[in-house]
């Protein structure tokens, strides 16, 4: 095996390919990248077993050679290093060939570096999955999906299943649900060619939370691959590659109430704003939790009581204000995170009594839903 | 106590002090901020019992009324705390009253905090230093001879004294040294007014390293007070107090060699370049060290070798290469941090033989000295 490459065009692909890569899994050869040097062009992969990211480089891009190729051929190397000593070469062109058994030499100016590379035949092979079931979504859609969602997933690992968030195919439509069994997010979105076979998978929240670092804000399609243990998601560049979570996630759909007995419509951004004050005599004392209490004349106050600190009062007027009075208190994380994911429109919270989950939504749009369980503090 | 003040110019004051406030203090008063409020201004006051810093915001500030005071008085209040309330408060203007004890309201908008405050009488004084001994570096300066020194200093607390820099009064010259006596820097400034009484002090390297974020890089004047327990550094708007360090500073002229075998003249960011690329193999054993060997024809090659892992080389074409040949062996940490310190110009290397200290110096520069130690390989 034996190349040379651009430097920085060989980082992009290296930087991509090492988010997958977590130097303390217990499996040696996961430690290091793959590459696979063909007559096309340049494959790497990491990989952390659970998460598998691939790259390709052509030999040629945009009219540009980017690689020279003189010897096809395959080997691993320690990741971290590998990518730090490709960072820090004194040159824009860069020399690789394995020599005798995995002795690599990388070349650069005049700096030579020789490092002990692995049998590229021991690192796990990519799981072959067929590619004539697949839909796709824009990137940036498909990011809103995991920012609007991937927050409520649980972070113990009491319940494996709500560490992940659920994607579920009703009719055209596409349901992300998340749940820590104390809130809830869900997003709706409608979508061409979904699925028919598999209709309920649950796709682990810190693998999408890799996939978000990777994707851009582009309206560029992501093809995506569903079978019962793997998701594929394809872009131009990388294939990402991650394992789904076994069992069945719990039905939520009863969690939803159906009627409600006071509605407010509120800005968002004022609302999070003044949740955010309040929380910081909160986070003190308590589990984080705020007061929120209907007045008259379209005011609501929010307040926060911590008898070592002080306490904290601020009145918001809202757009409108119907039905019971309410006093309700709830954790200011939860609420700030939902407020969030929202981001920053006028919103109505509906609510159904100071001891059942309200929910709230965006005023303009119906296809993101956040629930929360308030707190009893009497 | 009861005044208005705007935001954002209260906030860069407590930013200041705050940069003294240690949450994790044994002096439960010292996490707290002290607010003196006079007919003049505020004095606010932040301090670790090592450091402490004082910034005065005076009520008119280029013609801009700051502060509206209706009763003068003083509070102290948890620090964090209040300066993160004071950070998300919702409007610029901000109305702090302390009522009955020391309760106190903070009011902006719609929002009000009560903060239990503590007595100001419990906050420790400030030493009094007199001022008729002082001299005065610019603000840019003193920067540059704290980032050439104050790295050197000892990380470990088995000899206390050597945690700070020694400054020590020579005739016109104010001579900064610090060491770990593994190597050593040393700069060296001619000043006016220098003191005569007090000729050599100790300041802790944590104190210099405070200090230095709060300097801004003008060459406006930073006043020096210097007593036999504390210094002061006094800038327009700060004042800036450390304690010293107890006991004896080595003498370390011995140290510095006074004749050389082997003498290079190199450009520094080249060395340090390749340094920082030896250094990647070298990090993962051995104490970090590479081997520096001289070459014929101006040439010298650094290399590093981890069995393990593999081997870098590197030749790299210095100005001047006379004396005795060399093979030496040091710490890559303290060649870098030693070549940022006099910062990428062309340098002399001074070696007497592979087993005595070497020094490094600028060509264009006799001021910056750094002595580094070798380490035995073979």
């Amino acid at each position: 095996m034996k190349f040379d490459i651009l430097r920085d065009r060989f980082l992009n692909g290296l930087n991509d390919v090492m988010k997958a890569v977590n130097t303390k899994t217990t499996i040696p050869i996961l430690t290091g990248i793959k590459i696979d040097v063909t007559n096309e062009g340049i494959n790497l992969t990491g990989s952390d077993a659970d998460i598998t990211i691939q790259t390709f480089i052509p030999v040629e891009e945009n009219g540009e050679q980017i690689i020279n190729i003189s010897e096809t051929g395959s080997i691993v190397l320690q990741a971290r290093m590998f990518n730090e000593i490709v960072r820090k070469l004194p040159t824009n062109e860069v020399e690789i060939e394995v020599t005798n058994g995995f002795a690599t030499n990388i070349r650069s100016g005049k700096s030579e570096f020789h490092l002990i590379g692995s049998d590229a035949s021991e690192y796990p092979l990519l799981p072959e999955l067929s590619a004539d079931r697949q839909f796709s979504i824009p990137a940036d859609l498909l990011k809103s999906i995991i920012r609007e969602t991937v927050f409520a997933v649980a972070t113990s690992e009491s319940r494996p299943v709500l560490t992940g968030v659920n994607w579920k195919v009703e009719a055209d439509e596409l349901i992300c649900i998340a749940t820590d069994s104390h809130r809830l997010a869900r997003r709706k979105v409608k979508l061409e060619n979904l699925p028919t076979d598999i209709t309920s998978v649950v796709i682990p929240g810190k693998s999408l939370n890799e996939l978000f670092k990777i994707l851009d804000d582009s309206t560029n399609p992501v093809q995506i691959v569903l079978t019962n243990q793997q998701v594929l998601f394809k872009t131009d560049d990388v294939l990402f590659f991650s394992r789904l979570l076994e069992g069945n996630y719990p039905d939520t759909s009863r969690l939803i109430p159906e009627d409600y007995k006071t509605n407010v419509t509120i800005n968002g951004k004022s609302l999070l704003q003044a949740i955010d004050r309040a929380s910081l005599l909160a986070r003190e004392d308590r589990n984080n939790v705020v007061r929120f209490e209907t007045l008259q004349s379209n005011t609501v106050e929010i307040s926060s009581n911590s008898p070592e600190i002080g306490k904290v009062e601020e009145q918001i007027q809202v757009e409108t204000l119907d039905g019971e009075a309410l006093k309700i208190s709830f954790s200011a994380k939860y609420m700030m995170e939902a407020l969030k994911a929202i981001d920053g429109q006028d919103v109505i919270i509906q609510f159904t009594g100071a001891m059942r989950p309200f929910i709230i939504r965006s005023v303009a749009d119906d296809a993101i839903l956040q629930l929360i369980l308030p707190v009893r503090t009497y």
